[in-house]
């Protein structure tokens, strides 16, 4: 009986340690937050206000881009990917340019495929609201040649850092933060008057 | 009446606004944890289990130090700031180098003339366990010529990330995770018999 009882336990710790492993993860369909992309290679920084819409495939930021020292231009960017269409808007002259948009909308995930490298507290577990659990992922995206490591919040599945690589463009570096649920305001994805 | 509640409720916004203004503040005085030390000038990447003991004023990491593709060392270094003593403790081979330490002992800690950048959320603040929040400091050593950038959480003022930059060293990135109040074991600051 005895045996019988460790056994149970032994499956039920089995049991727990498989459910605890954390499965690839779909972020939530609507969110906004604040992200930087700095690529090193070209210099280039963009810091960024973003919207995401994965109800209506859309995907709207507004940013500073540096590409050296006194050259900042604020762009925003809007990708309705159902409609196959991408603006690039220029506030200060109030200027648009419309551009076809043949990339597919690409849901913010860890891909099914992605090797969970483990997890860690980003500050301390010792008190609350002094850490955050988070999973470390990377992968491979071989159509593209790509390699990734990704970090994700284990509660929510929020994006925390993306490092992307390809030959091409070596190391390509986006942070993530200041994530809210939901859209403010959903007009965001509505390009402004003087882009007709 | 009326102008002096008025006065009163902007008088007490004041005072919240400046209670909120976070103040250079120092960690707590005794942590463990984890950190990677990534040095890309010299292609150098430290990633260790770190005891921080600011009471007896003592530190010590055991971890891999990265040089080169397949060039990994494992190094145990505990530092006695009191007793002006290094120990390096190589445990592949049980060999030990004690050296003079002259630094002083620094407290983990924001400096006071830190310069307060901002604070975001690592995550969301949208649901709890989803995000933390954190501070952004910067400022210089004068005496060292260096620029520091410091990421703190906001509760238990915790290192998230340090990036320190003199002439000589361009950039080191230090990141910081896996913190627990308290220290385990305090023997891990004794160095081990093969030292005397």
């Amino acid at each position: 009986m005895q045996g019988f009882t460790v056994f149970i336990i032994c499956c039920s710790l089995l049991f727990v340690t498989h459910g605890q492993h954390p499965r690839p993860c779909a972020a939530p369909p609507l969110f906004e937050g604040r992200l930087v992309t700095i690529d090193p290679s070209k210099h280039f920084e963009f810091i960024a206000a973003f919207s995401y819409d994965a109800f209506e495939e859309r995907e709207r930021l507004v940013g500073e881009v540096i590409t050296g020292p006194n050259q900042t231009i604020i762009v925003g960017t809007i990708l309705l990917y159902k409609q196959h269409a991408l603006y690039n808007i220029f506030y200060h002259n109030k200027t648009c340019s419309k551009s076809p948009l043949s990339a597919p909308f690409r849901r913010v995930e860890v891909p099914h495929d992605a090797h969970f490298n483990g997890q860690f507290v980003i500050g301390s577990s010792s008190a609350p609201g002094e850490g955050l659990l988070a999973n470390s992922w990377s992968g491979e995206v071989k159509e593209q040649g790509a390699r990734y490591h990704l970090t994700t919040t284990e509660i929510g599945c929020l994006p925390i850092n993306v490092l992307y690589h390809t030959n091409e463009t070596g190391w390509i570096v986006t942070s993530y933060y200041d994530i809210i649920d939901g859209i403010k305001d959903p007009n965001v994805f509505v390009p402004p008057e003087f882009c007709k």
